[in-house]
């Protein structure tokens, strides 16, 4: 027998409907390309989302097809957001940190018929588009009156011109809560890049799940300034949060640098931030030279990879802001858990609590998860088990788009291909990349614990610890450092600073100085760049 | 083109092995009717739930049977909550406080095939049980011991003895997600008590949306005292909400006047409650007797009726406690609106930040709402545009149980039977039941407006305000008040109160002084009662 409930579908077009109705005058506030501020509502929001719409159906795309953008996080691309989806299409935000060659695959792979772009990014476009024939539309997001004339590409409108003429009411079509809503191409260590597709139901569900009082803890006393990026996983589902709970949006556009994002935050009195550790080491950085505290910020969520203790402790200490590990994944929409703490751990001592706040934290409800052996048993959550981690839930993939790779699942379960420990309360800790951990004499190493080590010598701005072959333990580590501007520290130094803070045979054979390490797309160490840098190294002690 | 995500029905099995899983130590406390207290995790819970699946198993009863539950708010409650439910079956809660006949009737249309009491209510089944004749099968809520030998009621058994025997593992079936999932029958006015089926999906999304920062904001870091009954609504959603959030919840029992829910608080360290007027007004009154304060308590939300002003504020500046405003109803679930602040209200005067308390609140997302004129029209959301209240959302109900009533929705949205005011910022203000309005002179007058001008004076305990027919007027208002123990005021006195805090003919003509005011199953004045008990009344004026 079934319930006797009214039968409406999840779907994205709700969330700026509610935004609108209910928080009206909500304010959003954009750094533009152009350098100003921009100031308007959730109500503007709304109205130029419908807009969008419009402007889709005066191009006949139809329902599925997808919208590409190469955005900055500001006003349009949020109206992107809800006028793409909430038409039916499919929202298709492309990396613009990745290589022309990679933007042709991925917009080709994808089928995008229309490509949105902030003018920062008028050069890759004007790199690409000659080789995506699919691209009928190029729409520059700017004034009609500062749209260059000679491109020299086709089909481009100014954004303004596109939707300003369109009427502002829409009546958003209502479909199956499970048609696709958006994409995000994450790119593999091996193989192609592979798509993630949403759906409008799973991108409701993470929304809910993401505000809850544990997860990000969104409500309409928020400020939210989101550094983590519209093109990369949705922000983390953040412009969806915010409509449902009516939240003020505050996007640093392409200012991303420490100071610019500092500024931001207090002269917008914002209370909440999400980014990837790269990015807060700027601010931090920049903060600590000026002497800079915060006036409203409270709480931070820190994820993307592995969050150096260093940095944990640099903000709840020396600034006051709550500081919450999370993790996640392209493939997870991408929030699989946050550390928040339990009740009874609130009574531990603050070394004890910081212990639990150096995890990646507890699964949020509609995620579960697991560790498994190679055997693909599950192991005890004892905090010690360390094996793969394995995940599930309505927003999960089921598999990539275009069925790339194959069936993912093992059993119904995801494999995120990271290593991690389970404790007794659920708390989960990332100890290595599945494809990073070192194997040493038969016993694993985790490259994390390594860096995180290094990361809290004052000396070192950014370390990678990788495994380099050895005769005798098949791999030994060893560091690659990028050292703080000046400041000094030497090889020797450095391995000292491990001693009796890990074991022996866990302490890397050298340190390599170097001026960068490669960053991917995203923000992340790519180690396997590293390696191939590192190619003709040879270990000291081999 | 459909998204690619993992499929996966949103069921309420999926709580309590998140709840188990991310949460098992997490503790339930609970006052029993033996008097004792029972402390046990959300481990325990699960596996009972379990057991409690089993159990119904082997009644052969089918999926989506009825196994009804007459019960204060208790572990053992809870464990049928999630076994009944999770095991495919639908949880009827009955409301102790109606009476045998009607309990009969209620049963009988249900079709309930098991009933689950606890021993408080034997009375009630050895009343009701010879007309149940669907009811296989009762089960006492207490030890095997504890099961008195002769109480004339065929196929009783004792929980502990039904379920205990039972193993501990069991694989909750997966179904749809809109098969029903619970129910809940709500008196009206007119005609025979009629059933909200809530389905699985509907309690899920609504317990998602309970925990939300701006609704009940409900975290692993609370100790939640639902004094809303579990027979009442399932507690507004609290038992969900605490599994999908892995919240310490401490269950009253039976033992619900002022002391013994003030010195549960206290023990358990209790964060934040929920509950009615008329329960807080016993607290309060025991608490300002014995000069008694808070150690833990940081918030509570008051709903079921409108709540008095004078109430408000007691808690918020005798006690320290976060009152939030809630209005919702059976049919919805029942949260539609709750009274938190947004972001621009926090820096207005708490004069003006009070006036906003007083009203129920703003829409929660999945929940929209309108009001309308006796055309059908919309009207502005102006905050002084009274109309009839309209709602609808994924958590509303499309129709009764059985299709008692015939299609009560107009247009897709449900009448709530409430007539309310929204202002600018979607705050919802109920003003009158529509049946409670009183029409003087052409022009209406709350009751609801009166009786809280009525609660401010300080030897008024409770007032109700009815419409008495008048020649000229049609009607004009009196008050029926109850007075406060060791106060005195006389009609004079208090019809002079009036001066000055409303337009003058909008004070009622009489006040008539009463032992008590009928009170309803759920704790609600009974305003048909009343006007009942005053059929012989004549104006004074007319």
């Amino acid at each position: 027998m079934l319930g006797l409930m009214q039968d409406q579908p999840l779907l994205i077009s709700n969330m700026i409907d509610f935004a609108e109705r209910h928080h009206a005058d909500g304010e959003i506030v954009s750094r533009r390309v152009e350098g100003d501020l921009h100031r308007y509502t959730w109500a503007d929001v709304a109205k130029r989302s419908r807009q969008v719409a419009h402007a889709l159906d005066g191009l006949k795309l139809e329902f599925s097809d997808r919208v590409a953008t190469l955005a900055w996080n500001g006003y349009r691309h949020l109206e992107l957001y809800f006028g793409v989806s909430g038409s039916g299409r499919v929202l298709h935000t492309l990396n613009p940190r990745l290589h022309p060659d990679q933007v042709v695959w991925i917009a080709n792979h994808a089928e995008d018929k229309v490509l949105c772009f902030d003018m920062t990014f008028l050069p890759i476009v004007q790199a690409v588009h000659a080789r995506c024939p699919m691209i009928k539309t190029y729409v520059a997001l700017c004034d009609a009156d500062k749209l260059p004339a000679d491109t020299g590409i086709p089909n481009l409108v100014s954004y303004e011109a596109w939707i300003g003429t369109k009427p502002t009411a829409y009546e958003w079509p209502q479909f199956d809560e499970n048609s696709a809503s958006s994409m995000c191409y994450t790119s593999g260590t091996t193989g192609n890049p592979k798509a993630a597709l949403y759906s409008h139901r799973s991108t409701t569900l993470h929304a809910y799940a993401a505000a809850l009082p544990d997860v990000m803890c969104i409500s309409a006393r928020d400020s939210i300034l989101p550094v983590v990026p519209m093109f990369h996983v949705n922000a983390w589902g953040i412009p969806y949060s915010a409509a449902l709970t009516g939240a003020k949006l505050v996007f640093p556009g392409p200012a991303m640098d420490g100071k610019s994002v500092y500024e931001m935050m207090e002269a917008e009195s914002v209370t909440y931030s999400a980014g990837v550790p790269t990015v807060w080491q700027m601010m931090l950085a920049h903060m600590k030279a000026n002497n800079l505290k915060f006036s409203t910020m409270k709480r931070t969520v820190i994820g993307g990879s592995a969050c150096p203790p260093a940095m944990i402790r640099a903000f709840n200490d020396d600034y006051g802001v709550e500081v919450l590990h999370a993790w996640g994944m392209t493939e997870m929409s991408p929030l699989g858990t946050l550390c928040t703490l339990k009740n009874k751990q609130l009574k531990l001592p603050p070394d004890a609590q910081m212990q639990i706040r150096l995890k990646q934290g507890r699964a949020i409800f509609g995620v579960d998860m697991k560790v498994v052996n190679e055997a693909g048993e599950s192991l005890p959550w004892d905090g010690k088990s360390s094996g793969d981690l394995l995940v599930k839930g309505p927003w999960v993939i089921a598999e990539y788009f275009k069925g790339e790779g194959g069936n993912p699942l093992v059993n119904g379960w995801f494999p995120t291909g990271d290593v991690a420990t389970i404790d007794a309360d659920g708390f989960l800790q990332i100890t290595d990349r599945s494809k990073d951990v070192i194997k040493s004499g038969g016993e694993w190493i985790s490259s994390i614990d390594v860096e995180n080590i290094a990361m809290a010598h004052p000396a070192v701005m950014m370390a990678a610890c990788i495994g380099m072959p050895h005769p005798k333990w098949d791999e030994r580590p060893i560091i690659a450092v990028v050292k703080r501007p000046d400041t000094q520290v030497t090889r020797e130094e450095l391995l000292q600073f491990f001693d009796g803070k890990t074991a022996k045979w866990q302490i890397p054979d050298d340190v390599i100085f170097v001026d960068a390490i490669p960053l991917g797309a995203t923000g992340k160490m790519q180690k396997m760049k590293l390696r191939e840098q590192l190619k003709d190294y040879k270990l000291p002690t081999a």
